[in-house]
């Protein structure tokens, strides 16, 4: 099969040089892209503050991990930012710049690159996010990209483990069977996160990344449990089309595939699970489920994870990156 | 030889779990890692904005292409918080946190990494930066970071390509032959940089980490030239005794071997040389040389970068990444 990452040795890198390559890069970038010392082009990139809350994200993309050589350049580019935007809205904050980290073999070809930075680019002007800056290494057989993502939030961003007991746990859209598609073509629950954020009910927030499994235990407190109601979990067509050809149940797939990109958060027990549900759906047009709730940890021998319903016996885990 | 990055299949990271490996370096961070949501440990993290103007770098490391495997793992990880210091050096900028990307193969040993974090973390303290976010990715062959550097500068920050005509051109320190030890070795130009851009002279400056030859050309001005003389060129101890066992001169070694690491300026035309060397010593301690000026390019077929002295006939070119 043609492999477009290096198809035609005299499109790849090695022919272009350095600079004519950050000259491309800013090129395909276009308005996206900000003249030094504001943006790329000089040692650092400049930033005129405002006095709110600054966050800032940082995450990556590795060949044959999060995409394959088939896959569209314009839609790695566009993942690349968009996981970060998801942990955006996982905090309710706004993207404001970014700046990209370009670990590329030799034999990467000028054509894939151009794909991957336009798609990058066309991304970028969806959400108001401008390039800064970056950095190009030279790889011997990796091909990886990592962004770091700049933004503002209020006094009410959402933070991780800081539920309590008795809030109720909830989460967006439908889970599972990601890798049929969702994993490149999902929109980050950026207008969800900042809405949750303005609410004031909401207790704390996560992105699913590393499956349900995984990600609710990056969302319980110390001393607390989460029961989970495993027959509430909404589960994707794509997972239930999954199960049917694989020897785990929908549930499973839901709770341990990776790259759901929605949110996981915590409703104020104070809140009522009813009225949330009214008020969520008079502003949003995306699928919310609550799925359970926080209790106290009674004793210290137990799994801070408590599966109910017909999966209560699940034992795996979400996606592990070592 | 033995490889410290992968010895004993049973230190490697695939036997040690990805929330484990997030503990493991947070404590191996120490006091230069703080808590959620400021630091690692949530979807993002959180700055408290003062009102001054922002500085952002980031610059990389690949193994075999910036350290090997038989380098200290400290002092690659201080290598990576230097190149990016370098940068604010040569903006005038102070640094204040950090977010570091890391690439890693399965095969990488938790000994090699613990080495690694705690080498930046020593750094970290030495140059008061705080570590507050990052990432992990598992690659196939390469191990890489990606650092990101935030900080702060005031409105006289140094940026490249806004010499004029007639300026002077300085470098700090010695060139060349980095290669036997300086490229992981050295103290970047923080002090001077800041200095330099309190004086209000200074028009422009970049740092040099691709060669004298290459690094020029990113700080000459459109319509400018740049005239060096080769013979004033500052010769490192390492430069000269590579001379003895090469095929090039210390000169040529000067003008194209990377990781200098030092700063190139210009200083404004109207500020007297010899004053400006004395105003330097009294304040400094590094060695400073004039090494050329500035002038108009007349004739636009003219190569905008021209030597004199006994290496007149250069055409070499500094480290190409690509």
């Amino acid at each position: 099969m043609k492999n477009p990452l290096t198809e035609r040795v005299e499109g790849q890198l090695s022919h272009r040089g350095e600079r004519q390559l950050i000259q491309d890069i800013s090129a395909w970038l276009g308005p996206c892209s900000i003249p030094a010392p504001y943006g790329i082009g000089d040692d650092a990139a400049v930033v005129d503050n405002s006095d709110v809350t600054q966050v800032i994200a940082k995450d990556s993309l590795v060949l044959n991990k999060h995409f394959d050589s088939q896959t569209n350049p314009a839609q790695v580019g566009a993942k690349l930012l968009k996981r970060n935007l998801s942990d955006f809205a996982a905090m309710g904050a706004s993207p404001g710049y970014a700046l990209v980290a370009a670990f590329l073999p030799k034999s990467t070809t000028v054509d894939w690159l151009r794909g991957f930075y336009t798609g990058l680019r066309d991304c970028c002007m969806q959400y108001h996010v401008k390039i800064i800056g970056g950095d190009l290494s030279s790889t011997f057989e990796d091909l990886a990209f990592s962004l770091t993502l700049i933004g503002s939030g209020n006094e009410k961003l959402l933070t991780r483990k800081s539920a309590n007991p008795g809030d109720t746990l909830w989460v967006t859209g439908s889970l599972g069977g990601s890798i049929q598609g969702k994993h490149l073509d999902f929109t980050p629950r950026l207008e969800e996160g900042q809405w949750l954020s303005n609410t004031g009910h909401i207790t704390s927030a996560i992105d699913l990344s590393d499956g349900l499994a995984t990600d609710l235990k990056n969302l319980c407190p110390e001393g607390c449990i989460i029961e989970l109601d495993t027959d509430s979990i909404p589960l994707s067509d794509a997972c239930q089309s999954m199960a049917k050809n694989s020897d785990r149940n929908a549930i499973d797939h839901a709770l341990t595939d990776g790259e759901d990109y929605e949110l996981l958060f915590t409703l104020k027990k104070s809140f009522n699970s009813q009225e949330f549900s009214a008020k969520w759906e008079a502003n949003l047009k995306t699928n919310l489920t609550c799925i359970g709730k926080l209790d106290i940890m009674r004793d210290n021998s137990m799994n801070p994870i408590r599966y109910f319903g017909s999966s209560k016996n699940f034992s795996g885990q979400g996606y592990e990156h070592y």
